[in-house]
């Protein structure tokens, strides 16, 4: 293989990386602002979450393309390979947490003329920084791929569950008090439960980080904490 | 190219297809065992839908290594290349598909005790029924590369949107109108939720067939109704 061959190989590779690392501040800075839009109600800046999931789906198309290019071209083999399958997943993980995230801003603004007390957006708020610290983490793990921090990621998604169990419990104990709570309550867990789903795709990330490293699959059970994910509670409870 | 290579390329591209289409029968058969555990609170048939998860899984994961070493070893051109990229996307669609089914079975297994009037369920399942049928509909069309079947799958999407709107708002009706429904119903808006974005997955296969037999990306908007998809009511209301 020439020099040339391998140079402009390296410059695909390293084009991908920036790609992958534009796509994660991007779906970072989406979490972050739908979550501070539904903390203060801003509805002007749950408008920006939407508008930027478009540029994240066309990242993402681009990312994908160029990676299929990349190997029916340059045929990698070895870690070369799992990289640009990697940036892939990633990349499609991300796409993700945009979706989600967009859909949290969708529900700000759905919500904004309610007049709730503060304290049940908190436990989301918690839970959602909590995530999205997991999200810079597991992005920062991507980019040194550092299987350690990676796999440290993997292990804290229990606890979000756990998180998302309880405060799923106390949003339907706010509704059972009062039915005037149900419908801003019904929206407060569904954004509960996008974040939850936004620390699952943090963890698919760090299993694919696992999967560049190492080539192998993670195949240990996730620490789900998931059993209460399904908890029914009475009203006299 | 020999004939020989050319015609273990096509047996390459023919056991891609045959697992695709093994896959789309797993995931079609979870969908409708979630959906008549839901509607017969049959817990065996819950558990059931659960362990097949795993079958999906394995598959998605196998056809996804078997597209990316076709690609790397063949370097396939145009359509072949278009049906391998495919076959990944689908391969994917079809694993969320499942997780959704397992998500609404595990449901069943948590409401499985609270004895509620059937009528509240028959929403869901009417719903259910319409997306099954875009799932049949849109793996003939794949397995056809019919792009006019793909395109009507593609329409229709807007009416499960809103079927699934009018049964948000109806939730959230028999919640204020009894506490002890709360529990349940939550329930339940989590597996309508479901369904629904189940019918986003049939959506997105319907605009990979369109990109395979086209190579283009479908970029008109999608039919959505999704405007009170993020609806609010009041108890008075």
């Amino acid at each position: 293989m020439s020099e040339h061959i391998v140079s402009s190989y390296d410059n695909d590779l390293e084009d991908l990386r920036r790609s992958i690392s534009e796509m994660g501040g991007v779906a970072e800075k989406m979490m972050t602002d739908a979550s501070d839009a539904l903390v203060r109600r801003d509805t002007v800046l749950a408008q920006n979450v939407i508008v930027a999931d478009k540029r994240l789906d066309a990242l993402q198309r681009e990312i994908e393309e160029r990676a299929v290019l990349l190997i029916a071209r340059r045929q990698p083999l070895a870690i070369d390979l799992r990289e640009t399958v990697s940036a892939i997943r990633v990349s499609g993980d991300l796409e993700r947490i945009g979706d989600l995230a967009k859909n949290i801003a969708k529900r700000v603004v759905a919500i904004s003329d309610q007049a709730q007390p503060q304290k049940i957006v908190l436990g989301v708020q918690h839970m959602s920084d909590l995530v999205q610290e997991q999200l810079k983490d597991v992005l920062d793990a991507y980019g040194a791929q550092d299987t350690v921090a990676a796999h440290d990621v993997w292990e804290r998604d229990g606890a979000i569950d756990a998180l998302y169990n309880s405060l799923f419990r106390e949003l339907l104990t706010y509704m059972m008090e009062d039915p005037r709570n149900i419908s801003f309550c019904t929206h407060l867990l569904f954004c509960a439960k996008n974040v939850e789903r936004i620390g699952d795709h943090t963890t698919n990330i760090a299993e694919t980080i696992h999967y560049l490293a190492t080539g192998e699959t993670l195949t240990a059970e996730r620490p789900k904490n998931d059993a209460s994910n399904y908890a029914t509670i009475s009203p006299q409870a």
